[in-house]
């Protein structure tokens, strides 16, 4: 067993799942701020110098976890290891977030699809991208084929 | 404080920190497997369709935390959240691997840059890629300039 405290936690406007944009073609643009704790500061020495950024942080009002589930992307089940569920064995999210300022321990990001009060656990540099001619993207591309028919 | 507990293994040739590439230009195309454990396989179903996964693990022979610290891909000290340190305050690990198969509860993996026996926390689909124009690469990119002069 492993044990982590946060880093620091997310503000945003979410304070519900319901509102946060969900399904095939949900855009997450949203505005917020990752506030880290004082102790922490010195950590942040020259992460401006990127756009942006890997956020990992804990599904915090999620309790249980499903093995299988059908996301709201598609009307079919796939394995949790397969989807972004919240309902995860561990669990945890993960987001890419682009980085608009920082001001001192507070960090202005776009694109937060968590509630506001997440903890986060840690914060890494975005440093490389697959090509999209080399991403496959499975049960997802398949469910968005679907819709367009 | 949350507490995690491993969903499976990471089996791969490295057997010491120094054998795994790093700095700039280190390329990770290794090949491996994730080994989950078998309570956890109906989670695995669906997941061959997708060509690359994040991997959020545990740097389980790291101990302790540096707010700023030199990484070897420059000789310049920068914050711990702008670096893919393994000394941080939450000692998680996150990499992007193409699977190459799957058999039952295995993995099989290219681009590994973890130890062996590494604890795994969470897998998850990787779906999306910043645009390369779009991206920004902070101290890196400063270093790989410096080093091409």
């Amino acid at each position: 067993m492993f044990t982590f405290t946060p880093i620091g936690y997310v503000r945003s406007s979410y304070k519900t799942t319901q509102e946060i944009p969900k399904g095939l073609g949900a855009e997450h643009k949203a505005e917020g701020r990752l506030e880290i704790l004082p102790e922490f500061e010195a950590g942040l020495t020259d992460i401006e110098g990127f756009s942006h950024l890997f956020v990992i942080w804990i599904f915090d009002r999620s309790e249980g976890f499903d093995l299988l589930g059908t996301p709201p992307s598609d009307n079919r089940a796939h394995g949790v290891f397969a989807t972004r569920s919240p309902r995860r064995p561990n669990p945890i999210g993960l987001s890419v977030v682009e980085l608009l300022g920082r001001k001192g321990t507070v960090l202005h990001v776009r694109g937060l699809d968590m509630l506001d009060g997440t903890p986060i656990l840690d914060i890494k540099p975005y440093l490389s991208s697959i090509p999209t001619e080399s991403l496959r993207r499975g049960w997802l591309a398949e469910a968005e084929a679907r819709k367009q028919k």
